[in-house]
């Protein structure tokens, strides 16, 4: 490619200060480094991490910043001693690392990756500590402007249910939050052949919608005066064998972990919490019995497991193209945030070269 | 035998008020009733958590109460209907009930029963709801001036290795308290096969004794000016595997939690808090897959696992006798309790029937 080993100048939406609208840039991108993957990058979501960041609140977030990071594009160019994907490939670039080394990635119990860590929780790149991701290479086949939500939110709620909490056929499932994220963790609940999948949010509008991806019932904590993991435990003879909590509210995980069956409830933390926030309950709900647990992109390995996430939805056996709801191009990322924030969106993907 | 369907006298240490003495009086026994077993205790040792309840902040001990349920026996009459023991059996009386038809015993995945907890909660029978324990048979040859410790500490403290954190052999383990409940935590991690097992006390003189229960290294927090998870992560390259918190301290549970590796280590409660306190950490921690779980009597099924813990102490297979520091008479409980709250003392076993 012409551009190879060259500085080039690309459109980017610059988020210069906290919840100040984005500005659409020319910003120049350096060429890739020893081990580095250049990605064109076709089409991003929003997920509601990327408001945390914009909103100031996120301590590893810094200013000016390029949010985005459930997206899909395709290899422009690589760095020196790169083999695994090579320019014209497509991928999804991960936010969690797989590097196969360290002991992380050694262990067999875990996804996340030990070594890049240190360097992306500032915004740099490892070789040189400077600004400039994982990638897996993915069926070229796959729409980009679909399985870029394969890069976050529909994996982290699958996998919270599959990979962390194993739920098995027949179990009681309860989801807080009907998001993009609760909605794939009843999506995955189904798949599993859980019996009960009840879905708890705040907007009622959601409940119909839910539906489709496997709730079978669902309260909303407005309508009850006792406490809702109170309502759970009556509603399900003693509590459900699994809960998530998908929203990132720290009360609503207690709540989570409480409306679990003494002896054998297992609880997920899936959304995150703002900075500094502490979860806690009496030590008594988990000596009888309950179980606290959480996960980070479901427990999935980016670089294996993802391309393997593509083939499923390829085969229908995922979905994915019923979470976009909205569609816009890069210049209105701004409007994009604000649907963010309404009930009715679930992702909106941005085109990014129209 | 003659006391059979008649009110008998025995002696008995009475606590009538949080804190005082303990009185030895006369007190009269009705006999056991439809499903009930009458048992003659003849050895008792002391638990924390009877001094905790003789301190008045255990919301479910009510006064006048008579304290003691690490004990051994012989059953001396049965009521209407009572198949599994005989008069003449060796037994101990455990706290934790097995039904065998409830949907925790059914459930394949608790020691909790569901059966009899409302009524014992509130120290009263089944029954009739009046004041009058689940019994397990035991070999007649074992000792029952031991094998009375394996009605709850011993056990408590081996089965959270062995059933609640699964511990594999190669693990890192950091066990916090070196009471008996630790040190059984200690032996049951060395047993699975532990190459690191970390003792945590503020009391060095226990270092010593701990060696022989398995512990290879010690830290005391007070030695230190960093925060005890942070002398442990620095300690293991990043934490331990498997910890354990035995001394019922919710910032001790915290740090139990804390020291855990990121990706997979396990935190199991095993100590128990005072009424009305609460633990707290931030979900970053479970997030980053860390899991949190507690244990009550370890994980055992009473009348089906007593027994064989039973024969593995008779095969010189788990230690017992190792842990009765002191032995005393029923008429010097005064001085037994005395004793609980020294660091030498690991357990008093108590003569009934002198």
């Amino acid at each position: 490619m012409a551009s190879e080993g060259k500085v080039i100048t690309c459109k980017a939406a610059v988020a210069w200060e906290p919840n100040k609208p984005l500005v659409i840039e020319d910003v120049e991108v350096a060429p890739p480094q020893a081990g580095e993957v250049r990605v064109k990058i076709l089409f991003t979501a929003l997920c509601h991490t990327d408001a945390y960041t914009w909103s100031g609140k996120d301590p590893e977030g810094l200013f000016p910043c390029i949010l985005g990071h459930e997206a899909a594009g395709i290899v422009e160019s690589v760095g020196e001693g790169v083999t695994e994907v090579q320019p014209g490939d497509h991928v999804i670039p991960c936010y969690q690392a797989e590097c196969r080394e360290c002991k992380f990635c050694k262990s067999g119990k875990t996804n996340l990756c030990g070594k890049v860590r240190a360097a992306t929780g500032v915004g740099v790149m490892m070789n040189d500590r400077k600004s400039r991701f994982s990638c897996c290479k993915i069926d070229p086949k796959a729409p980009l402007e679909k399985v870029c939500l394969l890069g976050c939110g529909v994996p982290t709620g699958l996998g919270a249910v599959w990979n962390t909490a194993k739920v098995e056929a027949g179990s009681t499932v309860a989801v807080f939050g009907l998001g993009t994220v609760g909605l794939a963790v009843a999506e995955g609940a189904k798949t599993a052949g859980a019996s009960r999948i009840i879905g708890i949010d705040i907007d009622s509008n959601k409940f119909e919608r839910a539906k489709n991806f496997g709730v079978t019932e669902f309260v909303n904590p407005k309508d009850h005066e006792k406490p809702i993991q109170q309502i759970l435990v009556d509603l399900t003879d003693g509590g459900v064998d699994y809960s998530f909590e998908c929203i990132g509210n720290v009360s609503v995980m207690r709540a989570a972990l409480e409306c679990c069956h003494k002896g054998w409830g297992t609880s997920v933390i899936v959304g995150v919490a703002a900075s500094g926030q502490e979860i806690s309950t009496r030590p008594f709900q988990l000596v009888t019995g309950r179980v606290w647990k959480g996960t980070a992109f479901g427990g999935f390995k980016s670089r294996s497991q993802v391309p393997w996430l593509v083939d499923k939805y390829m085969k229908k056996e995922i979905k994915v193209d019923e979470y976009i709801t909205h569609n816009l191009t890069l210049g209105e990322i701004n409007k994009a945030f604000d649907l963010l924030h309404e009930g009715g969106c679930l992702r909106c993907v941005l085109s990014v070269h129209t």
